[in-house]
C-alpha cells in the first residue's frame, strides 16, 4: 500500500528542442508532466511509495504517459483508461531574457477533463494509505473534475489521511471569482496548503504584511494547519533564485536561497510540494520545507517536468556541496 | 489570381523518427499535411498558382501552418484565423511488413470543424480562378464542413469553374450512409471525380466489372465528367506497386504502373489529384492521368504529406529514365 | 503474483544511428535488450503478469534499466542491486546486404555474471505464479549464474511450475562441450524446449530427419514435453522470412512464414517464446506456435530489443490483414 | 503594394549544433540570413508587408532561400533566379568566454554577387512602395551590385520614397578608402542611416564627443536625416546588454539597455533596422528607437538570423513585462 | 614510405538525413568524399599504406577534409594547404525508385582546382612508393589540375610505379572532346585503366561486343596493361547488383554479382578500383578484381563516401558468409 | 621524430546531451578523453608534434579511439592494440547549479589496466624525443600500469627527456597512503609537477602559506624542478574563473583569471599542462604559464574533453581580445 496518492492531469509535452519557437519547429521533444505527478515523482525520488491516480485515453498516447509515469516508479494501478476523450497536450518554448518562456495548453476535451465522481473508487484507492494530494489545477478543468476533487478531498480528510492542495491559480483555466469559490470549499478538507500571496490576495482577499501573517489567516479561516509556498526571484531566463517559507503551528520558516541555472523551470513548484510533504509524514514540517527547497532548487537542473534526483543529491545540496565535478 | 483554389483542413503532423512506436517516442518530427493542401501543393509543382482556403487557430501552430503553405507557394490570403477552436494534429507510426502503418487521429474541435458557411466569401475568392478542388474529408469533419462544401462547390460550378472532388472516404470520421447521402449532394457539381470502386460500391452502390462501367455509371447518375482512380499494390510495406486508371468522354486510359521505394506514401492520392487537375486545366485528361500517376509515384519518395518533387523529375518519370545516381 | 517469472541478465545496448559503424559513432542509441526480459515484455503485450529475476549494479546505468523494464510494466520486485560488478553492455552495428549485422558484447564483470545461489529467494520469487523461464544464456554467464538456473529450474519444476528453456547456445560465451554437459543437466526440468536442430547437434549430437524426430529424442532423453523453433531464411538482411515449428504430444506443428520487412531483428526468437509460453498457459501448444510466430514476425518492425507491439496487432497478423496504412 | 523594400544577399547558413566547433561537426544546423532579409522580416513581424529584393542560383538551395522568406512572410516576386553563380554560404562558430563566436563567408562568386544594374526593373519593383532599405554590405559584394544599390537608391529617393542605409562595414569584403568612397556616393540619396560611430570615424573621418555630434555631421555633410545606432555591450558571450540611440530633428533619443540572455546574435542589428524603419513609417522616429531596440534584442533570443518575434512580444518587452514563464 | 599515393580534390559533402531533399533540410550531415582519397580509404583498408595528395583551404573547413583522412589512416603529408580558393562541397539527396539519388556540385573556385604544376614535389612525393592512383575527374577540374595530372602520371610511370586511372567521365565538369583529347594524353603513362564501356566509345571511340574486345583495343592503342570495370544493375535504388569485369595478359575474368542494399553507394567504384591496386600490388590481377568487388559492394552499406569495411569482412563475403547477425 | 610523448588511458566517453540525465537517455553522445591524450591534443595545437603511447582493445571500439587520436594529429605508433581487456569508458552528466557534474568510470579491466612492463618499448619510443608526460591516473590503473609509469619516467629522465607529471589524485583509483607511496617514489624523476595544495597535503603532507611555499618543499624533498597549478572559482556550474600559479627557479608566477562560460570543462588541467610544457620546451616557464592558462580557459568552450583550440585563439586571449563575433 503506498504511502501517499495524489490526483490530477498529466498530459504530453511538446516542446521544441534547442529553444526553437514553435514556429520553427521540425522535431517536439516529448515529456510527460502534471503537477500531481510531478509531486508523486518527487515523493518516489525522497523514497515514499506513491500512487498516482488519473485519467487517460486508451491509445498509445495514453498508454505512453502511463508507462513514462510507471518508469519513474509511480504506481498506476487506478488509473482510467477511457474511449472518450483525448489526450491532453501542451506545447513549451523555452525562453532567453528579455522574452520568457511560455506554454500553448492543448488540453481541452481530456479523458481526465470528462472525468466525474465516481469514476474513482476512493475508498480502495485510499485503503492504507496515509497522504493525499491535489492542486487547484484539477477543480479547474471541468465541474466534473471539481467535483471530483472534492469528493476526494473529504474522502481522504474523512479517512484519516493527511490532505494537502497546491492552488496554483491558472487564469487560463477560470476566473478569479469560480476559482475562489471552487477552492473555498475544499480548504476546511486540507492539512497543508501551498500557496502564493499572490494567489491568497486575488482568490480569498487574504492580505497580511508577511507570509505569516497571511498563513495565519488561513488557518483562521479554513483551519489550515500548514502554510508553505515558494520565493522565487527571475533577474533572468537561464538564472532564477530559489527557496521556500512556511508557517506551521504558530512558527515561520524559511530556508536558504538558492542560485540556480536553469535547464528546465517546470515542475520546481511540485517538486518543492514533494518535499513538504515528506517532511510532514515524518511529524517535521521544517525539514519538509528544507527539503522541498532543496528537491525544487535541483529540479531546475533536469529535463522535464519531473524531479529526477537522487535523495544523496537533495542532501548533498542541504549539506552545502560545492559544484566541482564529482567523480 | 490563382489557377486554382482547394479547400480542406490541414492538421499538424507529428511521427516518430525512425520507425518508433508512438510509446517510444522520445521526439515526434513535424509536418503539416491535409488533403487538400498535399493537392494544392502538386499543382504549384505542376507549374500552377493555388490558392488554399482553410481555417486554423490564432496560435503559433495555426501560424506554422499558414506558414509551410506559404513556404512551398501556396497562396493562404483566404485562410481564416480563429480565436475559437485549435489546430488539429494527427500522430504517424510508420509500418514495416506485417505491420501496417497507422494514424492516430486528434482533430476534434479544431478551428476548421468549427467554420461553417459564410465564414467564406467564395465569390470574391473564385473571381478569375479556373478550378475548384475538395475531397469527402471535407464534408465529413462537422454539419458545419458540409454546408460549407457545398455552397462552395454550387458556387464554383454555377460561376463556371471546373470542380473535382475525392472521395477519401474515412469511416473514423462518419458513417457510410451519411457520407453516401451527403457525398451523393454533392456530385452534381463534380466535373471530376477521384474514386476507388470500393468506395463507389460501399457508399453509392455502383458496381461494375472493371473501372469503365463503374465510371459510367457516376456519368449516368452524377452527370461526373472524369472519373479516376488509383491502383496500389501492397505486397510489403517498404515497397508498392502504383498507377492510375481513368475514364472520361467514353474512353477507358491506364498508366504504367510505377514500382515505388517508400520513404513516406502519405499524400500520394492527393499528388495523384494534382496530376488529372493539371491535365484537365491543359484540356487533357488522359496527360493528367500519366502525370498524376508519376508525380503519386514520385510523392511517396519524399518525407511529409507534401509532394516536393520538381516538374523536370515527373517527367523524367515520365519518360523512363534510370535510377543511376544524377551527378 | 504474476503469471510468469524469467531470470536472465539485462544489458545496456548501445547502437549507432542510421547504419553508422562503430569507428564512426558519434552517437549512440539508448537501449536494454536481454533474452529473458525481451519474453517477459512479450508476455505482458499478450496480457499476462510477469516479474523479471535478474541482478544490476546500484548505479544510473542500473537504475535505467531497471526503469525500461518497469515502463514497459514488467515486475521488477526481485531484481537485486548489488555493489558490486558493471552493468553488462553491448555494441550493435546494423548490417545491410552482403555485410550481416554484428555484436560486440562488453559484458564481462557484470553484476549479474557475479551473482550466485542464494541471492535470489525462489520459493518466495514462485509463490502463486504459473510458469519459470530462463534461456542457455544464463548458465553460459558465469559458474555462480550456472549454479542459480539449476537452482531456478529445479524449484520451479518441482514447486509444480510450468518450465521453458530457450537453448541459445552462444559461442563467444562458452564452449560445445560446457554447454552440453551444463544445458544438459538442466533439461530434465524443463517443459518446454525451444531449440534448433543445429544446436540440438552440437551439444547433445542430436539427429533427425526432421523437427519432429529431433523434438522425439529431448523427449526420449530429458523428458521435454514440448519442443518448438524458429524458422529464419535470410535472402537479405533488411527482408527475412520468419515461422515457427513445434511438436508435442505426439504432434507436429508449423505456422505460415512471414515475409518481414527488419526495422530491428534483435529479440524475434524472445517475442517467439513469449507466444509459445503463452498458448501453454493456456493449455494449447499449437496457439502459442501461431502467436509465437506472429509476434516473433512482428518484432522485426520494432526499434530495440523489446516485442512493443500490441495484442491486437498479433491477432490482425494472425488474421492475415493487409498491409494498407490503417486510418 | 509593398511597404517596404529590401535589397541584399541572403546566404544559406551552416553551423554545428551544441556549440561544436567546424572541425568537429558532423552535422551543420541550416539557416538562412542576410542583413536585408533579415530587416524585412522584422517589418513584416511588426506589421509591414515587404519585398525582398535580390539574386538567388536556379537550384534547390537557391529555391530553399526563397521558400524559407516565403515562409516568415516576406515577398519575393522579384528574386532573379540566374544559371550563373552558385548560392553564398557562411559558416558560424558559436562562442563563450573567452572565445568569440566567428564567421567563415563562403559567398565568392555567389549569383547576387554576379548581378549587376539593370537585373532588377527599379521602377516596377518601387510602385507604390513607401520605403526602401539597403546595407554597406550589398555594394560590398562587387562592382555590380555596388552600381546596383546606388541605381536604386536613387531611383528610390527619386521616387519620393523614404531610404535608408546600414553602414555594416565589413573589413573582409573591402578597403577603408573603397568603402568610403562608394558609401559616400550614396549617403546623398539616404534619409536613415544606422551607423556606429567606429565607422564614421574609420570610413568618414566623422568624429565626435558623442552620438549626437557625429549624427550632426553626417546631416551636415551629406544630408541625412536620421541617424541610429546601437549600443553594445559584451562582458561575456552569453549574456549582453543590448540598446539604441538616435538622432533625428535635432534631438538626441536613447533607449534604456536590455539585458540580453543570447541564443543566437546574429541578426540584431538588422531587427532594430527594422525598428526604426517601422517607427518612421508611422512619422515617429523616437518610437521607431524604442521598437528597434526592444526587438533587436529580443533577436538574441531566437535561434537563426531572423527576427522571429511577435509585435505582442515586442510590445511586452517595451511595457517592462517581467520574466515569468507565461501560462 | 607509403605503398601507394593517390592525388584529386576531396570535397566536404553535405547530405539532408532521412532522405530529406535539400529544400526540407534543417541540417546537413557532413562527410568528405572524393574519388582518389576514397580509393586511398580502401586500399589502408586492406592492409596498404598510403599518402593521399591535393589541396585544400586554410580554413577550419580544409582542416577538418585533412582530418578525416587522417583518421581513416590515410597519409596526408603532401597536402597543400592554400590561402587561396575555397573548399569545395557537394550536396548529395538520397532517392528512391522511381526518384534517383542526385548530387549538386559547389566546388568551383577551389584550392585543389587552383592548383597548378609545380605546386606538389612528385619526385618527392613518389620516393619509395610502388604505385600511383588518379581519376579523370581531377583533370576535369581546370587547366592547372590537367597539366599536374600529366606531370604526376609521367613521373610515376617513368620512375617505375605502377599507375593507374579510373576514367570517371563527368559531363557536368567538362565536354566529351576535350575530355577525350586530355585523358588520350594520360593513357600511354597508364598500367591499370578502369573504364565503363560506355566512357570508351564515347570518349575514345572504342567499341566491342564486349568488355574483353574493348579492353584490347585500350591495350592496342594505349599500351595500357590491365583493364577493368564494374557491373551494376540499379532496378531499384535501395537494392542494386555489383560485381566486376576484367582483362588482362590475354585473359578475361569476371566475378559473382552481389546482390546489395543500398545506404550509401557513393565510392563504391572508388572501393573497386582500392581493391584492383591491392591485387596488382601482388601481381595478382583476379585477385584484385574479386577483392575489388566484394569491397565495392561491402561499401554500398557503409554511410559516406569511404569503403570503411574490415579486412576480413571483404573475406568473408568473398568466402560467401551468410546474412545471420554476427554475435 | 616528435617532440613530446605522453602516456595513459584513453577512454570512449558516453554523455547524454542537452543535460539529459543518465536514467533518462535515450543517446549518448560519444567523445574520447584521457588526460595523457588530452595534453598531446593540447601540444599539438600549440605546434608540437606529440606520440601519445598506450593500449586498446583490438576491436572496433578501440580502433575508433586510435583513429580519433589520429584525427587532431597526434601520433600512435607505439599503441598496442591487445585481444585482452576491453575499452575504458566513462559516463558523464552535465550539471547545473545547484547540482554538479558527475562521472561514472566504467574502466575496470581495461586492456591499458592490464598492461605491464615489458608491453613498451621504451627506449625506441623515446628516440629523439624531447619530454614525456604522464599523470598520476597512470600508475593509479594497476600495478602493472604503476611499474610501466615508473619504468617510463625513469627511462625517460635518465635518457635526457624532460618529465613531467600531473598529479591528478583520484579517490575512487586507489587509496591516499598507496597513492602517496607510489606517486612519491615517481618524484625524483620527475621536472615539472603540477599539482594542488590540497593533493600536496593529503598525498605528501606537504602544507604551505601559498603555492610557492608548497612547490619549494616539492623541490627540496623530490628535486622537482617546476610547480604549476591551476585556479578555478566554482560560483556556478555554468561559469567559472580559471587561471595559474607556478613556481621555477626561485620565483613565483601568477596569471590572469579568466570568466570562463562553460561548454565542458573536461580536459581543462590537461590542456593546462600542454601549455607549461609548451613553454619549457622553449625554456620558458613564464610563458607556458600563461599559454597554459589561456589554452585552458579555452578548452572550457570546446565539446569533449579535447582542446580544440588553434594558437591564434589562444595568443588572441593573451592579447585580451574582446568577446565580439569574429568576422
Amino acid at each position: 500500500m503506498p504511502d501517499v496518492v495524489s490526483f490530477g492531469e498529466v498530459m504530453v509535452r511538446l516542446a521544441p528542442p534547442l529553444f526553437r519557437r514553435i514556429e520553427q519547429a521540425r522535431s517536439f521533444d516529448v515529456e510527460i508532466g502534471g503537477a500531481e505527478l510531478n509531486t508523486a515523482v518527487g515523493l518516489v525520488r525522497l523514497g515514499r511509495s506513491v500512487e498516482w491516480v488519473g485519467a487517460l485515453p486508451a491509445n498509445p498516447l495514453g498508454e505512453s504517459v502511463r508507462n513514462r509515469a510507471r518508469e519513474v516508479g509511480v504506481g498506476t494501478t487506478h488509473v482510467k483508461f477511457s474511449t472518450e476523450g483525448r489526450c491532453g497536450l501542451y506545447f513549451l518554448e523555452f525562453g532567453a531574457a528579455p522574452r520568457a518562456g511560455s506554454i500553448l495548453y492543448d488540453r481541452a476535451g481530456s479523458s481526465f477533463a470528462l472525468s466525474k465522481p465516481g469514476d474513482f473508487d476512493w475508498p480502495a484507492i485510499f485503503a492504507g494509505v496515509r497522504w493525499f494530494h491535489v492542486t487547484g489545477i484539477t477543480p479547474a478543468l471541468s465541474a466534473g473534475c471539481a467535483a471530483s476533487t472534492l469528493e476526494a478531498l473529504k474522502a481522504a480528510h474523512d479517512g484519516g489521511l493527511g490532505t494537502s492542495l497546491d492552488l496554483n491559480y491558472r487564469s487560463k483555466l477560470w476566473g478569479i471569482a469560480e476559482a475562489g469559490r471552487t477552492l473555498g470549499e475544499l480548504l476546511p478538507h486540507v492539512d497543508l496548503l501551498i500557496a502564493s500571496t499572490a494567489d491568497a490576495e486575488q482568490l480569498f482577499g487574504i492580505v497580511g504584511s508577511n507570509f505569516a501573517e497571511v498563513a495565519k489567516q488561513f488557518h483562521g479561516r479554513f483551519g489550515v494547519q500548514h502554510v508553505a509556498g515558494v520565493v522565487r526571484e527571475t533577474p533572468l531566463v537561464w538564472r532564477n533564485r530559489f527557496g521556500a517559507v512556511g508557517y506551521s503551528a504558530g512558527a515561520f520558516h524559511e530556508t536558504v536561497t538558492y542560485e540556480v541555472e536553469i535547464v528546465d523551470r517546470l515542475g520546481a513548484g511540485d517538486a518543492f510540494a514533494a518535499g513538504v510533504i515528506h517532511g510532514l509524514l515524518d511529524g517535521d514540517f521544517a525539514k519538509g520545507l528544507h527539503y522541498g527547497a532543496a528537491l525544487g532548487a535541483l529540479k531546475h537542473t533536469v529535463p522535464g517536468d519531473l524531479p529526477l534526483v537522487a535523495l544523496d543529491e537533495v542532501e548533498a545540496v542541504l549539506a552545502g556541496q560545492g559544484l566541482r565535478i564529482r567523480r
